[in-house]
């Protein structure tokens, strides 16, 4: 069976045609600036050389049919035929209180999703674009979503609420939700299978640190806590985003600068984070860079930075009572062993005992640098949502036909 | 020498009259409803007995001179004449970054705390107006201020800068400024007397939890990072504050419920927290009552509240890599143990070993509620903020003179 994995933004496409039989990646690829004058789709199939192509493609619908034609192209393509693409998987980033797992979309979903624009207004009406364009090019190929939320939904209601009057929950469905489920989920299990010990029994803390980023308590398996919140504004410092900030800020600055609800909004998610008090970027390697030479907004972002990861892990220490694992994913947590090495060194008083050399070999593969001794074991698991998304959609798909 | 200490709100007015040369308090009592129709003066001298008066208080100026009457009253007072109170203390809430310490009274020093009216407008003119009021009524008289702030002007660069554009931070001094300096100044030291163990050797955590509630991290005797931010709305949830949010929610809300800035400002600092949730109360005593009799509502906002305590605990714990000292003070840390208890089970994993008696007996002394061998020293210190004003004022006028 083939799974093609899509993942569908305002203005981009990226996707993932997988083979499940052995689960290799056949080709995967973007669209980007979908709708602007010139388009670029690349693609990157696995045993040729890769293509980039410039055109027009003004919506996604063009999108998914540029990538069609790719993926059966006689020179670059990896399929004989469309046909052969036997489910599509979405990546869905809001599914609200809605969605606990992965569902196979049916007009009822759709309709759900839909509902939900109002809490993912710039993700899931981009989502729903390229459900509708998979429909559109691939008439009666089955589709399922995956949503970056469902893993949070087993949250107990006192780490999903916030002390704001009821109403606003019952109304608006003002509540956490949490973000990067699928990956804290899959490099959670990753991390129990590499210690060979039952997830169930382990407390683990999950760092996706990216140009996002996020920190989960699993507890039992199960998310339990996770630094996102209603939108994927709270939490830590981020690329471009403030993360955690007195909530009296907003309204302050919005009087004082004169400035509109999408505005500030713009500012706290656009112009924050890293690349607000580096001035110089939003991506660690070129504030690592900085800071080596000396930079001290460099340096300060840096501080800000890891001393924020630190405090998210010792909160939710508390909040599981005691930690066994800790695991560091997605950009920043699989490449930065500085930020990695900072955040640990502070917190040796939880046991934690590092391998400094296994810290900084470079790999793609699960490791542990903490010593095997250490109280707790700190692991670099690299993420993998694509796979989650094509096993979610093998499995629905695969059960729906039985 | 007697210092007459003085905490201005904006229709309220309460003071304390000590002794210095043994630190007692001659009276104390309070004003409330200035400018209403009908103010209420209560008075309670230490050896005589309790006076109210009800009369017309239109402004601070009347509520100066009611106190001075009241405390050189021929029976209900305690002093002979005006001129026997050498010197007045303020509590002033913001410092802003100017003040890092308490100081006397100079026309410089009253423009300054005008001058941060912006960044306390509910609090800092009620306090100038408290200033004023001394000033007319005992003109000559000495006169300090003592910074609810300025304990956390220690606190380093990553703790107190938010990720947002740097230009907030230097036209509007938008940053982390943090409150309640003076009991978390006085109880640690408190800490540190109690455990005959020098200050600046022990990591400390202090949680200030009243109707308002903050937790510092305490190192080498200083702040370090604290839970409120630039105004009291962040960190904990209290008794009507929301404490963190998603800062989005704020612009979420403003746009759903069509709020101006002052209807949101509103309704995060008055009518969210404990009052929200349980649809209760604000105080903490009800919460468990309701919560005792089975109310689903009451038992939530008492587990959000005490998880968020517990939150931050572990955070700080690795801000400072590691607890020394925990410290409870104020209305809800000094006498509610089931918070303390709830709190206390969660951070077993710090060394925290509970005494539970000890834990139960009410009692306004400094005590132990850990074992004596517990890893982590937990500890109940009423808190003292009058005394540390009056202390203050009693040195800075005391070298003044010299």
């Amino acid at each position: 069976m083939k799974v093609l994995v899509i993942n569908a933004g305002s203005s981009s496409l990226k996707y993932q045609l997988y083979d499940m039989t052995d689960e290799s990646v056949l080709a995967k690829g973007r669209v980007e600036r979908i709708g602007m004058d010139s388009a670029i789709l690349v693609h990157e199939p696995t045993d040729k050389q890769d293509v980039t192509e410039v055109s027009e493609i003004l919506e996604h619908r063009t999108a998914i049919r540029k990538v069609v034609d790719m993926l059966t192209h006689p020179e670059h393509g990896v399929l004989g035929s469309i046909n052969e693409i036997d489910a599509v998987g979405h990546r869905i980033v809001h599914g609200g209180e809605t969605f606990s797992s992965s569902v196979v979309v049916t007009p009822e979903v759709k309709k759900e999703i839909k509902r939900l624009f109002d809490l993912a207004p710039l993700h899931n009406p981009a989502h729903m674009m390229g459900i509708e364009a998979v429909e559109l090019n691939m008439p009666g190929v089955p589709q399922a979503v995956v949503f970056d939320t469902a893993f949070h939904q087993t949250m107990p209601a006192k780490s999903y609420m916030y002390a704001i009057p009821r109403v606003l929950y019952t109304k608006h469905k003002v509540r956490r939700y949490g973000f990067h489920g699928t990956s804290h989920f899959y490099v959670s299990r990753q991390a129990a299978e590499f210690l060979e010990r039952p997830l169930e029994e382990l407390k683990v803390v999950t760092c996706h640190i990216g140009n996002g980023g996020s920190v989960t308590a699993i507890l039992d398996g199960k998310s339990f806590d996770t630094s996102m919140g209603m939108t994927p504004l709270e939490g830590l410092m981020m690329g471009t985003r403030s993360g955690d900030l007195d909530p009296a800020i907003v309204p302050f600055v919005m009087g004082k600068e004169d400035l509109t609800i999408n505005e500030v909004n713009s500012m706290l998610n656009k112009h924050s984070g890293l690349q607000a008090i580096s001035g110089i970027s939003s991506d660690m390697r070129e504030i690592e860079t900085a800071m080596n030479e000396g930079d001290r907004n460099a340096t300060l972002a840096f501080e800000m930075y890891e001393y924020r990861i630190r405090k998210y892990i010792g909160g939710y220490a508390a909040a599981m009572n005691g930690i066994d694992v800790l695991v560091f994913t997605a950009g920043v947590g699989e490449n930065a062993s500085n930020v990695r090495a900072k955040v640990c060194e502070g917190l040796s008083f939880l046991g934690i005992e590092m391998d400094e050399e296994a810290n900084k070999i470079r790999s793609g593969d699960n490791r542990r640098i903490s010593t095997a001794n250490s109280k707790v074991q700190v692991l670099v698991i690299p993420t993998n949502e694509e796979l989650v998304i094509a096993r979610d959609t093998y499995r629905l798909i695969d059960e729906a036909g039985k």
